[in-house]
């Protein structure tokens, strides 16, 4: 990397930095007031969205790009009224700054709270899709934090455009533009990872192999999921018709997604019953592994196929899923509710589930409104994360002239006493 | 680092992580059994904990150490016994694992619940104190963690003898043994940062050199802070009692600790009261450094010295606190109920106090019961860190055959109902 891009980097970070802190003073209103003005924004320019869009569908489809792909860049007009549409609704919901995680009188006159705060400034890194730009600026913005954003080049022109539409609202509401900045190219992109004072949080939005290329090249913490080896586990007890729905969604629903079932772990005294249901998870297309190998029980297919491995108890199939698993999604089918319980209580992953699918495991499904990314990391935030990923909290403290040395002298001491928040 | 120190840190952490997972099984009632048997142990090998002490006391005089060094080594009968109140006291707080943090109705069935976890394996390194091995030994146990302790090698033959307090009470109540693990040796440490599939989360307990040394040297989340540069700012509506109170306290009730005052920011309309307040801070035996200069401002000086720097705003205070400062702790003194409001909402440090000494920034005196240590990283935890520092978060979700296919298609669709926890 050149010692120019570094300094470009470090600049750009600066300059988020700097925003950021300047917009500690705006409110929640003021931060509702730029998503509103954003809304409008992207009608007043829809001409030249569609134009960009074009632009860069003309140039992926001259450069022969296949039809999932074109289909991700492209963005017409019904697309992005449904980003307009997702635009008002987060100017409507509460604010997230600011919100009292707790409070607590230490003595007379001497009162903590905890505070959600914005985290800070942060990096997403997103592949052909332009849509995440709106969807993550607007959800930066909502939250007080800066973003920098970096999109995949066959968007860049569509991207540029978007990018644009987010500065001028901030500028319209007296907000710094650059809450909001775009970069382009890869040399950028290593530089801005080298930049860990600067940048507090790494959202790579893509494929596993983007999450694995940004996690190993930076020290700043990256919320992402590199992997996703997800379980379902046909307890003795399962009912047949839910294993089969179950296993049926988790490989047939959307086999490429990081949801989707890897490896179906089948109780020895099921077989009988499992035996007959192979037949139709086969007719609807599933290829199954079976009999499957240790080198199969860590792949991730991305294929509607799915290993199958005969487990003697419930500990052996626990066992499995910590040996072989991501973290990411485990699911036990069964009518027995001691098993149920104690899977929900063993299994050590982001996501846990009985009689559901695989598949669930997402910040839309789970209601969280707006979803940042998936997390397999296990500190700050882990599963679907929505708004609140993208928050830290600060303790403020009031006091009257309180110091230290009269409580360590015994003059005083402290009363502890949680208050309603 | 060697082949076989790698290998040797690598089955640690497995055997380490295996049991944190076979413990997963337990029930908050086990992991509190064990603090009760610990608070046993602890009695019934007094003698041979003093017996440790005192040799590794004898073989540290000998060897020079000097008096404060000496003093926190010492694990006299008064400190075990506060120990001891200490593990009891934490056998009767409230289970931390398992608390429902959030309930949400996805649909007919199909219920959602965000419950705390263990964060799984820790790695804790400290330095003289053996006081730490029971004190981070018992929160781990009550978390449901496993950790690997370190300690420093003046302190050896206690930290064997309190280890093996830890695991025999363990193995009394049915646990595994290897949720705690004592190691001795740089190499082995060495060895240990570099295991960050294994260890969930580093943290040192010591000076800001081995914080730093560890941040450094490693993948795994550091929770630690290396630095705290504190500010007082003195607005231009201070009360002169509180300043000099609140400056005072800072400057040197304990100016080793990381929460001491570095910096006075003072308005330049308070300057003619300050004048004659420094007065006072001298005869007290603090060292002003007046006028200070840019070097000066990011210095951690560890003594009873700060800079002192005129400013004539409000925002040229908050601009000096994030340009110089480390997100530690600052804070506030004015009468002037609009200024605080801004200073609390707009400094972006770990704690932002008004009216009260910066030595107030402590898990202790925030009430958090025991102290797991301070982070300055944003993410996670942020400040004075309690319990809640070991835990992390996994979504449950319970249903009844549910598949995402059936709301994809249409036939069913979410009706997400936030439920009281």
């Amino acid at each position: 990397m050149t010692d120019t891009a570094t300094a470009e980097a470090r600049g750009i970070a600066q300059r988020a930095r700097d925003a950021q802190r300047a917009a500690m003073k705006a409110t929640g209103r003021g931060r509702a007031d730029a998503l509103r003005a954003l809304y409008l924004e992207l009608e007043a320019r829809s001409d030249e969205i569609a134009a960009a869009n074009a632009s860069d569908l003309a140039r992926a489809a001259a450069e022969g790009l296949d039809g999932p792909l074109l289909h991700r860049l492209g963005l017409p007009p019904a697309k992005v009224a449904t980003l307009r549409d997702g635009v008002l609704d987060l100017s409507k919901r509460p604010d997230p700054v600011g919100a009292v995680l707790a409070r607590r009188r230490l003595d007379d006159g001497l009162e903590l709270r905890q505070v959600s705060s914005p985290l800070g400034v942060l990096l997403i890194v997103f592949e052909s899709r332009p849509d995440a730009v709106i969807q993550i600026g607007a959800l930066a913005i909502r939250s007080g934090n800066a973003v920098i954003l970096k999109g995949g080049s066959e968007a860049s022109r569509t991207n540029r455009v978007l990018v644009e539409c987010l500065r001028s609202s901030l500028e319209e509401v007296g907000l710094p533009a650059d809450l909001v900045i775009g970069v382009e190219g890869r040399e950028m992109v290593g530089a801005l990872l080298a930049c860990d004072t600067e940048i507090d949080l790494v959202i790579p939005r893509g494929s596993g192999s983007l999450v694995r290329a940004i996690t190993d090249g930076t020290r700043i913490p990256v919320l992402g999921h590199a992997e996703g080896v997800c379980h379902v586990y046909l307890d003795a007890a399962a009912s047949p018709e839910k294993a089969l729905a179950v296993c049926l969604d988790g490989i047939m629903d959307y086999p490429a997604a990081c949801n989707a079932t890897e490896t179906l772990l089948v109780h020895e005294e099921f077989r009988p019953t499992f035996s007959a249901l192979q037949g139709v998870l086969l007719a609807q297309g599933a290829n199954l592994v079976d009999p499957s190998t240790e080198a199969d029980w860590g792949t991730e297919y991305g294929t509607p196929t799915a290993n199958v491995r005969y487990v003697g108890s419930l500990d052996e199939a626990i066992d499995h899923i910590h040996r072989y698993g991501s973290g990411h999604t485990d699911s036990i089918v069964t009518e027995d509710p001691d098993a149920a319980a104690r899977f929900l209580a063993e299994v050590d992953s982001a996501s846990v589930m009985h009689n559901a699918s695989t598949r669930f495991a997402d910040g839309y499904r789970y209601g969280l409104g707006a979803e940042v990314g998936i997390a397999t990391g296990r500190l700050h935030a882990r599963g679907p994360v929505g708004v609140e990923g993208l928050l830290t909290t600060r303790w403020l403290l009031r006091g009257d002239g309180h110091v230290v040395s009269e409580y360590s002298s015994g003059e005083r001491s402290f009363a502890w006493k949680n208050l309603p928040v």
